[in-house]
C-alpha cells in the first residue's frame, strides 16, 4: 500500500504488496480437543479472524460487504500443520490478500505463537464474489484497491 | 406413556404425553477437549439434534417451518452434568416437549450412553415462536398438536 | 455480601465483593447460524473466555491450575437470551465468582453489546474441583482468595 | 484403478483398492452460518466422521488405536467447495485412504448431497502416526492391511 520510492517510473508499475494484517488470537478450551491441543478444523476460523480484519482496512467492514449485496463464500482452504497451539497460547494471525481474477481473491496465512514466535501453520483461502443472487458478481473496487491486485 | 388401562372414562381427558423422541449422535473428536471428555457447550448442539428429531414426527420438518416463516429461537437454556460423554460414545438423546404458552414452546432432554445406559446430562430449552418480522406468533397448529400442550 | 455499613468492627471482617472481570470478544462468523444471529451454544464458549480472565487475576492462569493437577468441570450450565448477538458485533463478557462449598464454585455471566451497552444474555455455570483422579478437591487457595467466599 | 480384467497373471500382484467407507450425516442447525449455508470448516469435521468409520473397518477403532498409543494428528488438511450443504440435508461422506510412507497416510473425501447425489466437495487430508512421546512411529499393521498402501 505504501509504495513509498522515489521513482518508480512508467515501466515499473511497481505495487508494493502491503504489509500483512495482524490479528491476535488466544486458545479457548473449547477449540482443544482430547490430544491436549488444538483441534484442526480450528484454524480455518482463525484465518478468517484474519481476513476480516484484513478487510476492514478498506475503511469499511466485511458486514458492510456483505449488507450492500457481496459475498465471499470459500471455494477452496488448505492449512498445513507445523506445531501445535495448546490451551492460552496467544496466537498472531497473519493475513495477506491478492486479488486473482476480477471474481476471484485468495489470502494466505500465517499463526505465530506469541511467545517464542514459533511458525504453527500455513494456510491458504480461495474465494469467489457472489451477489445477492449467489451469481458471481465483480469484486468491490475497495477490496481491489486494498489487496495486491493479480487480475489487471 | 404407559397408560395401558381398560377404561379411562369421561372425567379422564388424559391427554397421553408422547413418548419422547429418540436420536442417536456419535461422539465426534471435535467435540472433545483437552479434559479428554466432551467439551460442555456441545450438549446443547446434541439437544438440538434431540428436537429437530422431535418435530419431524408432526409430518414435516423444523426447516419447513422456518420455510413457512415461523421461527423457535431458544431464549433459556440449561444443562445439569453428571456423568461425561467421551469420543466415540454412541448417545441416545431423549426429548419431549410441552407447549406453555401459545407463543413458547419447552424441551426436556436426556442424554444416555448406550453402552450401559448410564444418564449423562439432563437438560432444557425454551423456545419462543416468531415470525418474518421477529414478532411472537402462535406456534403452528401441527406443533401443538404434537407436543403436551399446557396452554389450553 | 456487600459491606457498606457505618462500622464493621472486628467480627465483621467485611469482605467486598470484587468488580466482575471484563472481557471482550467480536463474533465470528463461524458463530453465526442461518437465522442471522449468534448460535445459543456459542455464548457459554465466551463464557469460558470469561472465567478464565477472571482467574488469571489470581496470579496464575486456569491452565496452570490444571498444570498442578486440579481442574474445574462444568457441572451446570444456564443462559437466558433477551436479545441476539450479530456478526462482527463487539461485546463484553462481565464475569464474577463465588465459592460455594470447599469443592463448589459458581460463576455468574452478563454479555453486553458494546455499541450501545445493551444486555444481551446472563448466564450461570457450576464447577467442581477434581484432582487428577477425578475426585472432589479442595479449591486451591488463591482461587478462595480471588472469589467471594460463601463457604466459610 | 480398477482392476478387473480376466487373468491378472503373477506379476500382477494386483491389489484392488478397497470401496469407500460411507458416512451419513445430517447437518445440525448449529453447522449454517448467516450465509444460510454450512460453515465451511465444518466439512473437516465430517472428514473425521468419515475417516474414523473407515479405520473401524480394521476391527478395532480409532478410539482403541489411541489407547495403544499411536495417534494420527492431521498435518496437511484441504477442501475444495463445489456446492453448499444447507440445514437438515442428509450427507453421503466418502472416504478411501492410502498408506504413503511407513509413518504417513492419505485420506480422500467426498462429500454427496443424498437427495440428488450432488458432489458438494472434495477434500484430502494427511496424518503422521506418533507414538506417546509425539514421536514418528510406524503405522499399525491392520491400518496399514486396511488401506491402499503405495510405501511397500
Amino acid at each position: 500500500m505504501s509504495s513509498v520510492h522515489p521513482d518508480p517510473g512508467p515501466t515499473n508499475a511497481g505495487r508494493v504488496p502491503a504489509s500483512p494484517s495482524i490479528s491476535r488470537v488466544r486458545v479457548r478450551y473449547s477449540e482443544t480437543d482430547q490430544m491436549g491441543v488444538v483441534y484442526h478444523a480450528n484454524y480455518f476460523v482463525w484465518f478468517e479472524v484474519g481476513r476480516t480484519d484484513l478487510l476492514r482496512r478498506t475503511g469499511s467492514s466485511y458486514r458492510d460487504l456483505e449488507a450492500e449485496g457481496v459475498s465471499l463464500p470459500v471455494i477452496q482452504a488448505q492449512c498445513e500443520y507445523r506445531l501445535p497451539a495448546r490451551y492460552d497460547d496467544e496466537l498472531e494471525v497473519r493475513t495477506s490478500g491478492t486479488v486473482l481474477t476480477h471474481v476471484r481473491v485468495e489470502f494466505t496465512y500465517e499463526i505465530v505463537r506469541v511467545a517464542d514466535g514459533a511458525l504453527l501453520v500455513t494456510g491458504r483461502t480461495m474465494h469467489a464474489a457472489l451477489d445477492r443472487d449467489g451469481r458471481p458478481c465483480r469484486m468491490p473496487a475497495r477490496v481491489r484497491a486494498l489487496l495486491d491486485d493479480t487480475s489487471a
